[in-house]
């Protein structure tokens, strides 16, 4: 996010300790001063400010924001208080923050509105200005076109550096607050190169920028997923790239600020839906909100859960014959979920860099079988000699030896087929991969466990 | 990590699935084809094809890559093929690759080859040529100093806007990559201001730095905890940020595209360390290093595991006289696991962002017993009543949704406690909360079940 000009000037205040301690005093005994307070913390801080709030505390702070700071305090909001705080601001405040935001946070913000709002509220439509942002909303989010803002700085093949430079100190205030890179486009607005602002400073005056263009620049389309840009990001050092519609026409820029915004934001989706709780969550938010976001996962695995127990189930008799087998079977199990949670890391992590391919994906298999059958031994023997010496069963330790090898490796198998599987269907693997492979080792390991006893003990 | 400067003119060639096969099809017929093709492949994409390798075919693709970009190939590397590769390069070729990089990418790659080379190998300060680059070793991990780099452009206070366009026309060649800001300096080289980039083009041609200069801007210590360091650039939205001594004495900077690797570099070290498993693994390791790295987490969690046993242990004769219950209390256990898991993420995520305080860390834990309360009692009338009709038994169907009920609020206090704890004594809560966590919600899921059976039931 990339605030808009009228902040360039202020200094960057950290909200530190004395100033949060300040506000939290003056909400509680005089909210007439809270104007000033605020009108000296940076924008960004005054969302954290709000972010440790209790929910009935927010409005008090919003109503004393300084108006022109609105929009920017409104768009830094972790998305859960976000839509809190939307709905408490009026309906003119909410247009006058998202007038004062750049295209490509004017359109989030008005695209939350929309899906905050009743049927009778505002599309996201009315609350854009302008017909170009208009357009932003119809990207999908996770592609490029959801990433990429409007204002870039355009020029022609033909002009000098002079004729840009002078440009830019002459019409300083309608450029964005950052052109970064100048983008060189043809009367069509097709683009033929870039030429990032340091090259533009570096260059002789007279030089066209034809000549010092960077020929074939990188370029993504509007539909290309987000996670291929963040790569290209990474992986080439850009700070701007350019979007542009399958024809060459550029369309907007995606800055390194966004991107950087966008990873931290994914990591935190990411985690969030592996444990089944909403990204967006608001620490605060109503037990029911909660509850309604985080029941269907617990219900998912309440499944797994019984698959596991129907295994056990199964083996009853055995059980009663010999309760100790209630007592192992659980170690066996979770060690095999421990072991597979570290194979499916791996190959999640080789899937997301993209070092996984057709070609090397069976040497990979049989490197995790060999690690899964070796780490198995290892930790079957040191289970083994407990058993027996605890026991002084031997061929309870047996059982438990062979059970822990064979379950080491269900869990390499797992950990490497579960992502490579999801991956190939087009889901996440980061997301979903944990509780299919557990549950494989839950139900692989009580069974193998409790039916080597029944076969070999009973 | 910037490219240094002989790369700018070089387009941006993606390693497409064609070349790929081609650089296979080489590897396997042809090697003497692989200099010709790998001179049109950007170094970072040499790179990832070298990780997609096996280990024995890495060796030939080292010694076909042009001289030149060595080194910018090598500082591309996952850390782990990093390591590999370096055993495989001369030292005299790893002098040179140190020699091509910038300094931040030059001292830490110094520094992993003094860690990969015997007690007779080279230290890292004799691997650098220069004094100061030789000071950024002294940086620890995980501060600002070992992010910054040295290259830097700075300005005195009286100088114009014109002299300094000039001075940058004319001496472009030894000017970083990317200047990006120009740091005002006093004669004793203490930061006065900054103005960036576009702020310098924009300006009045004959505007001094002191005129245009922002002044007091955001600094850190080389010091400073580069989790601090992205929540700044984030926050505000950065692009470079100045280091300083105490003092002011304006040291060196940070880019934003460091920032990015390491955001993402720390994201796969916390995955991997919640998991037990080296972040720099290499997929191809050979089993004995997976091993060794994997083997002492799966320790740990053999350790809880037992403990969890030892609580069944004491309530077998419960388990003999109804086997049901060994049925029936994973699930328990399992469904409090999952609980903990969705309050600690929320909890982690707050503490991440800053937004959990002592003030509101109470206000919190009510808040989460609240939630786990009203899910285990919706999951406790489930679980009772699918209980109740399976075995006829409504009083062991009231002992599990007790059961149920109480390890759901045991999971929302240690999802809640131990993060908290965690960094309270400077722990990453991120990396060691799940498996104490799960040991509560397993110990405790057992005892409460195991312990209301026998009480009410036998």
């Amino acid at each position: 996010m990339t605030h808009p000009k009228h902040y360039e000037d202020q200094p960057h205040i950290k909200l530190t300790e004395e100033a949060y301690l300040s506000v939290l005093r003056a909400l509680a005994n005089e909210p007439e001063a809270l104007g000033r307070l605020l009108a000296d913390i940076h924008p960004a801080d005054i969302a954290d400010l709000i972010e440790r709030l209790p929910r009935h505390e927010r409005g008090i702070i919003l109503s004393h924001i300084p108006y022109e700071h609105l929009g920017d305090v409104v768009a830094e909001l972790e998305e859960g208080v976000q839509a809190h705080v939307l709905r408490l601001l009026r309906p003119e405040e909410v247009r006058h923050a998202i007038a004062e935001l750049e295209s490509d946070d004017a359109a989030d913000m008005a695209q939350v509105v929309e899906e905050l709002a009743d049927d009778t509220g505002p599309d996201a439509e009315d609350l854009l200005d302008d017909g170009e942002t208009k357009q932003l909303l119809t990207y999908a989010e996770d592609t490029a076109g959801a990433m990429m803002q409007l204002e870039v700085f355009t020029a022609k093949p033909t002009q000098t550096a002079t004729e840009l430079l002078g440009y830019l100190r002459d019409s300083a205030d309608d450029m964005p607050n950052n052109p970064g890179t100048v983008f060189v486009v043809d009367g069509e607005r097709k683009l033929l190169g870039t030429v990032s602002l340091h090259r533009l400073v570096k260059a002789p005056l007279a030089a066209s920028m034809e000549s010092i263009m960077r020929r074939e620049p990188l370029t993504v389309n509007p539909t290309t997923n987000s996670d291929e840009v963040i790569q290209i990001f990474e992986k080439y050092d850009l700070h701007n790239l350019a979007v542009v519609e399958v024809d060459g026409t550029l369309l907007g820029r995606i800055t390194i600020d966004d991107v950087l915004d966008t990873v931290q934001a994914n990591a935190a989706y990411v985690q969030a839906a592996a444990a089944g709780v909403d990204e967006s969550e608001d620490l605060f938010a109503p037990v029911s909100e909660t509850t309604r976001h985080r029941l269907p996962w617990l219900g998912i695995n309440l499944i797994t859960a019984i698959a596991a127990a129907a295994v056990i189930a199964l083996f009853e008799n055995s059980i009663a014959q010999l309760t100790t087998l209630a007592v192992l079977m659980p170690i066996v199990a979770s060690m095999g979920g421990n072991a597979t949670t570290q194979t499916q890391t791996v190959i999640i992590r080789g899937l997301a860099l993209g070092q996984i391919t057709k070609q090397n994906a069976w040497a990979l298999l049989k490197k995790e079988f060999m690690a899964g059958g070796y780490i198995g031994t290892i930790l079957a023997l040191v289970m083994a000699i407990g058993v027996g010496l605890l026991y002084g069963n031997w061929m309870l330790a047996l059982v438990i030896a062979l059970a822990t090898v064979a379950n080491h490796l269900i869990a390499a198998a797992a950990g490497w087929f579960t992502p490579l599987l999801l991956k190939r269907f087009n889901y996440d693997p980061a997301i979903s991969t944990g509780v299919i492979t557990t549950t494989f080792t839950d139900v692989g390991g009580f069974f193998v466990f409790l039916g080597l006893a029944t076969l070999l003990l009973l």
